[in-house]
């Protein structure tokens, strides 16, 4: 199994940080985004949208989407529970992620951090940052009725929203106002097996 | 079980045809986006995010994101199969609907049917569409393969890129272009229980 990603993107991440929760032994291929890596034919051919991460089987079956991969990588084990309810609420949370939160935290990183807050960026950065806050407000919420977003046990909806969350800073976003965050991510990072970003 | 939505969206709409698609019985309440009414405290109350569609079961549990209702409405059926692989690339579909395809065909569409082309969002309008045509594309190609995106049977994950790709049109998209799209679309027309939208 062949996991083809960037350390960098919190996309990536997730899909390492679950294979380390639920031990599983993967070779890692290092697509480096800022090289333009995934425009290139080798990869496009893997994917044509030319996105990371993607996941290739031993057969040569290909999975992109990040939540998706983390989902199939976590079927069986209690991340990813076998309980119909608990998997619409994990995927609820995940096309959340994807729709309201990913667009605008991780994109605000890509601005600041990546790039340097280039002028011609820099209205689009001043749009996306309320919605962003408006994620997080709606993440501190859910998180004042559990200890995690789906309940009480860890699941692949906090690693998915784990991975551009606990970065946010780095996007500008003022992570002290958000006490259950707060605690949610050092719940996390304490999790057996967690692994941190960037190795 | 009751389904808030409005009919105009398609993101209502998948909810609505994978009902009828597999013989669920629903009550429908009507919320006016137009209106303003998923920003009142009724609505609230249920969904913080103010955002249509919402699931309520009969135990008062509440479910959102089009994509996670759907997905847990078909559980059992061969719409949404048990094989962990099918579900891994019908979620892969739906993350690049909501990521991809959504922010771009299904906004189009509201800002040239609903709203008009109003002069303040007409840059915006010219930057999406490019975008909407490069999710088109990449369906297009999928289908060039089999009958239905993820194989040769109908799944949730046809039901998610059906809602918005069959009115394309009305946000300025010209469909035309797309031959393997418009055989995907009369197929699921001609699928026995289909309703149409806006019903």
């Amino acid at each position: 199994m062949i996991l083809y990603g960037d350390a960098r993107s919190g996309n990536c991440y997730k899909c390492q940080l679950i294979s380390a929760l639920i031990g599983i032994e993967y070779q890692w291929q290092d697509i480096d985004i800022m090289m333009g890596d995934t425009q290139k034919p080798d990869f496009m051919s893997k994917n044509p949208l030319g996105k990371i991460p993607i996941l290739e089987l031993d057969d040569g079956k290909i999975l992109s989407e990040s939540n998706a991969i983390i989902n199939y990588l976590a079927q069986g084990t209690s991340l990813y529970p076998a309980d119909p309810w608990q998997q619409a609420l994990i995927q609820q949370w995940q096309f959340f992620e994807q729709y309201s939160h990913e667009p605008y935290i991780a994109v605000a990183r890509f601005i600041q951090l990546y790039q340097g807050m280039p002028d011609e960026r820099l209205e689009e950065y001043q749009r996306i940052v309320p919605r962003g806050y408006q994620a997080l407000d709606h993440l501190e919420n859910a998180l004042s009725n559990a200890l995690f977003v789906c309940g009480d046990t860890i699941t692949t909806a906090d690693v998915s929203l784990f991975a551009y969350t606990h970065v946010a800073h780095e996007g500008g976003f003022d992570l002290s106002r958000y006490p259950n965050i707060l605690q949610w991510i050092k719940r996390i990072k304490a999790t057996p097996s967690f692994i941190p970003m960037h190795v």
